[in-house]
C-alpha cells in the first residue's frame, strides 16, 4: 500500500505515529504532509528510515499516487484538528481510504463519510475496541510464552519503539516473538491489537489479557507494549491496566535523559529512575512477580559521546544492561529479557 | 420516590447498591426483590437501615406501590443477567422507571424500550458517562477543598460507605463537606456524580478531576469514593485513576480483616497492610502527596469483642487511628481527617 503521512507542525520529533510507520510498517511511505517542513525530506532528520518528500498537504500530491492517508499525529486528548480538514476531504475526493488513530472517530464525522461513501473509499479508526471486551479474571500468566512488558518514565519515551526494536532483534536471534500492540501506531504496524487507552476503564485489564491469550500460546516471547507511566497524571490508570493485565515476567524500562518533567505536564518532575524501578516492581508483586530486566534509553537528543555515557549512567541506575535500541545494538538487552 | 431494589439472591451481603441505597438514600424503599430470601425483612440482616419486606419479583407488589425498580446489585463484569427481565418487565408495565447501573444499557435493549415507551416511564443508566469528557490536566490542587479520598485493600470492603459516612459526620460536626461519587451507588444516592469504571481509559483521571474542579470551591472537604485496589488484576487502573486524577491530601484506607484474596480471584492473596500504606503513598507521591491518616475497617463479620481487638490490630499496623464507621462512632476517623 502507498501511504501519506499527515503530520503537520509536527514532524518528526512529536509525531509518534508518523515515525513508528515509517520506521516499522510494511507500507511504501509516498510523502509526509508538514505544512512547517514542506519542501525537505524525510532523510534530513530520520536518516535510518524510509525517506520520503514533505509536502505542505493533499493537494501536492497526484490523485493516482497514494492509496492512503494516515492521520500520523495524536495530539494530548486524542481529538481532530480541524486545520487537517482539507487534506482529508482531499484524500476522500482523490478515492483514497483515510486511516486514524484519534479518540475522536473519523467515521462520526458526517462530511467525511459522505465523501468516503460517495468515492468508494474507507475510514478505519484503529482507536475503536472491540465491543464484547470484559474485565479481566487475573490469568495472563496461564500462556507458555514469556512476557515482556515495556515500561516507562513518561509518555514518548520510546515504549512502542522498544517493543517494536526487542521483537524485531529477538526474530533475528531466532526466537519465535510476537508483538502485542496496545496503541494506535503499535496496532497500524502490526495489523492487530486493541487500543486499550480507549477501552472503558474497568475493561482495560481484561482487553489486554484477552490479547495475551489470543498469542501466548503460540509464541515463546511476547513484547507488550506499555503505555504512559504509572505516575503520570492522566494515563496512570493505563498503565497500571497494562502492567496488572499483561502479568509480565520481565520489564524493560524507556527513558529519555533529557526529560525532566513529565511532558505536557510542567509542573510534575520525574522522580529518579531507582523510584520507578522500584515502583514499577512493588505495584506489579502482588499479581505478578516482574523484575526490571534492562533499560532502553532514548537519546535522541544528545551527541555521539554523550549518548554511550547516558547510557552508562542509565545502566549503573538500574542496576541492569541498557542501551538505546535504535542507536546502538539492542544485543546486550535482548540477552536480559530473551 | 418509593423504590424496589431488585438484589436475587444477594441479599445482603453481596448486593452493595441495595445496601448503600437503604442506608444513605432519601427514597423509600417498599421492597426488596430476592427469590432466595423472599418472605425475610431487611431488618433480619441489616437492623440499623430502613426496613422494607424482601419478595420474590415484581409481581408481589401492586402496581400503584412503586414508582421506580432499582437494580440493586452490582455482578462482575456488570452485565444484564437474564432472570432479571420479567421483573424489569412487570416494572415497565406497571409503568415504574428502572434505574440500572450496569455495563450492559438497559437502553440497549429492544424490549426494556419499546416498554417505557408504551408506559410513558424512564429507562435511566446512571453508568452511562458524559459525552465531553478529556484527559486530565494534573490540577485538582487548585480547588480550595481539602480532599479526602478512600482507597482499599480490595473491592467491597466498605470504600463507598466510609466515604458516605464520614461526609455525614462531618457535616454532623459543622464541616462543609461534600461527596465525589465514582460508582453507580454512589451517583445514585448522592444524585451527580461519573462512572469512572466506565469512562474511556485515558480520560478516566480527567473525570475525576472535572468532578473535583466542579465541587472542590463550593466546599471546605471532598470526600472523594474509591474504586477496586491498586492490587486488584482486573480493577487497578480504575483505583490509579482515581488516585492521580483526584490528587488527594489525605487517605483513609478501607479493609475486611476477614478477607484473605482478592474477591473472585482466590488465587491472588492480600499482602500485608503496611505494603497497601506505602504503595498507595508511594504511588500518589509524584503527582499529589497523600498521606494514610486512618483507617475504616468493616467488622460485619466479626463479634463485637472480636471487632474491636481487629480495630485495635488495624489502628497498630496503620500506626494511625481506625474504626468501623458503621458499627461505632467515626469520630477518632473523622479528626485525623479534618
Amino acid at each position: 500500500m502507498r501511504v501519506a503521512l499527515l503530520a503537520h507542525e509536527q514532524f518528526p520529533e512529536r509525531a509518534k505515529t508518523a515515525q513508528g510507520i515509517l520506521r516499522y510498517g510494511d507500507d511504501e511511505v509516498i510523502a509526509v504532509l508538514d505544512r512547517a517542513n514542506a519542501g525537505s525530506r524525510v532523510a534530513e532528520y530520520l536518516p535510518d528510515v524510509q525517506d520520503a518528500p514533505i509536502v505542505a498537504g493533499m493537494d501536492d500530491l497526484e490523485s493516482d499516487a497514494v492509496d492512503a492517508l494516515v492521520i500520523g499525529i495524536a495530539p494530548i486528548g486524542g481529538g481532530f484538528d480541524d486545520s487537517w480538514r482539507d487534506d482529508v476531504r482531499t484524500a476522500l475526493e482523490y478515492g483514497c481510504d483515510v486511516i486514524a488513530g484519534l479518540h475522536t472517530f473519523l467515521s462520526a464525522d458526517e462530511e467525511f463519510v459522505r465523501l468516503a461513501d460517495e468515492n468508494g473509499c474507507e475510514l478505519r479508526d484503529v482507536r475503536k475496541p472491540p465491543e464484547d471486551l470484559t474485565v479481566a479474571e487475573g490469568v495472563a500468566d496461564r500462556v507458555d510464552a514469556e512476557v515482556i512488558c515495556t515500561v516507562g518514565t513518561d509518555c514518548s519515551v520510546g515504549k512502542m519503539t522498544t517493543t517494536m526494536e526487542l521483537a524485531r532483534a529477538a526474530r533475528d536471534a531466532g526466537y519465535d516473538a510476537a508483538v502485542v500492540p496496545t496503541g494506535q501506531t503499535g496496532i497500524m504496524i502490526e495489523g492487530w491489537g486493541t487500543p486499550v487507552d480507549r477501552v472503558i476503564s474497568d475493561f482495560a485489564a481484561g482487553a489486554v489479557e484477552e490479547m495475551i491469550l489470543e498469542a501466548g500460546d503460540e509464541h515463546d516471547y511476547l513484547f507488550v507494549e506499555g503505555q504512559g507511566s504509572i505516575f503520570h497524571p492522566a494515563y496512570s490508570g493505563v498503565t497500571c491496566a497494562i502492567l496488572h493485565g499483561s502479568m509480565p515476567d520481565r520489564l524493560v524500562i524507556c527513558h529519555d535523559p533529557t526529560r525532566e518533567v513529565i511532558h505536557g505536564y510542567d509542573s510534575f518532575e520525574l522522580p529518579p529512575i531507582e523510584y520507578y524501578v522500584e515502583q514499577y516492581e512493588s505495584l506489579a508483586d502482588p499479581v505478578s512477580e516482574a523484575e526490571v530486566v534492562a533499560g532502553a534509553l532514548n537519546t535522541a537528543g544528545l551527541e555521539g559521546d554523550a549518548a554511550r555515557a547516558a547510557i552508562d549512567d542509565y545502566a549503573d541506575e538500574l542496576g541492569a544492561p541498557a542501551t538505546d535500541v535504535v542507536r546502538f545494538d539492542p544485543e546486550t538487552v535482548l540477552e536480559a529479557v530473551c
